[in-house]
């Protein structure tokens, strides 16, 4: 997608392979920076310190990091090398299901070499092969979206969605998940508008979907997350469209925290509340949301919030000194309360999530 | 209530009625600070610059914007000046239904008399009145609401209460609305913890409710707007209370944006969901909520937030640049959705709130 009219990905190549360069997510919306990685270390910092975050970026980030350890190793020790760089990246975010699938991908191909040089081929094509797929499943989600943004145009012109949290571009390579459809539908030249939840605490939404959406031409507008509900009420909100961090085999979806309270109010005033994810984010293991664990992040990311000041990046206290907070950073939305996933195999309610994934 | 361990009214009288110390809202959490209003000009701009808000403290202290105008003016001009500063005060916020009704009521008084100095003496107690009537309101609902509190007690000891925005004590003169059970509840030492909502985009309840619990010793947490739902479903709260600006006849309440969906959480995971008010916020023009304006205010409180930084308080910016934003603050719970009012009749469902407080 665009920034300032040139069209980027969050990561991509140095001439060579020698390294890649990644957009410094840190600093966005009031700055846009770069970061050039070379080493697997340089890799486990930028997902440690958020450089790159989004599930889908930090795996295609992460395989990168194994090839570049393959690459520095002497000829004789890349197997213990990618190995050991595999846990070095692997411990940077250690809840994130993606990463550890992303790291083992490669690794598996590393350990079919035979000489170091098959070894660091087989690598480089392995973390590839991870941006290259990733692409195409979310220009698939783009697709197949689309049709429900079409739907919604041909019955009305105008289309609004809203959407939670950020689930762009910058969590992806390139389209993004519950963005997808809104670009495809921008590209066709629907008229579309998205309603944009801050959500607090963190403001990915203010932060990085209103700085994508806006660098890539698309109509959007910021409400604080306490607005939806009401948007939603007066027939404002045409459909909602989020992604999903963990979905259970019944379809119950964990998302980031408030996703539950905008489904309900989906529900309650018939707004269609859509899912958007690759499928890779199912979690079969688990029957059911109740299972799916809620990861507690610092109180401090309540207490305190970060934004632009006269004389530059600033944090400040939003809390009385002595007020504790408390931080649950995901929720779990009720299969129930999803209208449909929207996925690279298509669009269909919770109820079809096995036969349409796993085919049976 | 205590701030500081001394106890404290948002608004007190100086020595002779000279004039009324107010609490500075605008610089809490982080600096407390008062000032003193001696003049009717001084009040209008207390109210309008919101050193002081919060519907029923408006009132209050308009009363004695009233009687100050009395007192100031010369002994044949006494009606013609409480004309004057009823206009002025009745325009420092053009949509707060209470300050109308104070202003009209001091009036009333005033027009009476018969002397200047019967005027002013009328003029003088209508305004305490008023925080008389304002006190005994707050102090009713405070008993009503406390038997939630405590049948919840008896069953499980520690009470869990979520709370929206700021209906505490600050917005009143004492004891609050929303927050006088929980106060009634902590006096009676009953263990009662309150989840604080944010409330953005004023973070009336990181800013405010949290202080004002904080300073009376009221156990606490505050938690981002999204939390709320996450923590319904895992029975973490036993009950919410919120305030309310307007309820029409049938019960629909309309309140601080976001109380909505807080409402509908309530109801999908059977928590009681308690709305309390002093019988005044009924609005019995209209029939339900869909007549009910709300008010649209700046983009600005989006896209910008006050906090304390290293220097002292501190505006910085959330947003991209360009993004734009909207800024709807109320929304309306539909009656359906609440469980109860808790007013300075007792406690009754929607359905007999005309019966309860009309008596018919």
């Amino acid at each position: 997608m665009n920034i300032g009219g040139k069209p980027y990905r969050t990561l991509w190549e140095l001439p060579g392979a020698d390294g890649i360069e990644v957009i410094d997510q840190r600093v966005l919306p009031h700055r846009f920076a770069t970061a050039v990685l070379r080493t697997a270390e340089d890799v486990a910092v930028a997902i440690r310190e958020m450089y790159v975050r989004g599930a889908p970026l930090i795996g295609a980030a992460a395989g990168y990091g194994v090839y570049f350890a393959a690459r520095s190793a002497a000829a004789d020790g890349v197997a213990t090398e990618v190995d050991r760089a595999a846990g070095l990246l692997a411990a940077a975010r250690p809840t994130a299901v993606n990463l550890q699938w992303a790291i083992r991908f490669v690794l598996d191909q590393v350990h079919r070499g035979r000489t170091a040089d098959d070894r660091r081929r087989l690598a480089l094509a392995a973390a590839r092969q991870i941006v290259a797929d990733e692409l195409d499943r979310s220009r698939r989600i783009g697709e197949h979206g689309l049709q429900l943004i079409r739907d919604v145009a041909a019955r009305k012109g105008e289309v609004n969605v809203l959407t939670h949290c950020n689930a762009g571009w910058l969590a992806c390579v390139d389209y993004g998940t519950a963005t997808a459809p809104v670009y495809a539908a921008h590209e066709a030249g629907i008229p579309v508008h998205v309603w944009v939840d801050e959500t607090r605490p963190r403001n990915q939404g203010a932060a990085l979907t209103a700085f994508e959406l806006g660098e890539h031409g698309v109509r959007h507008t910021v409400v604080a997350d306490n607005a939806g509900g009401h948007l939603m009420q007066r027939g404002m909100v045409d459909l909602a469209i989020v992604g999903a961090d963990r979905v259970a085999a019944n379809g119950d979806t964990a998302n980031k925290i408030g996703t539950y309270l905008k489904a309900l109010a989906a529900h309650d005033t018939g707004v269609p509340f859509y899912v958007a994810l690759p499928s890779s984010t199912v979690d079969w293991s688990l029957a059911d949301g109740a299972g799916i664990p809620i990861e507690e992040r610092s109180a401090d990311e309540v207490r305190y919030i970060d934004g632009l000041g006269p004389r530059g990046p600033e944090r400040v206290r939003l809390l009385p000194e002595s007020s504790p907070a408390a931080n649950p950073a995901f929720d779990v939305t009720p299969a129930r309360l999803v209208t449909a996933f929207v996925t690279e195999h298509g669009v269909f309610p919770p109820t079809e999530l096995r036969r349409r994934v796993q085919g049976r």
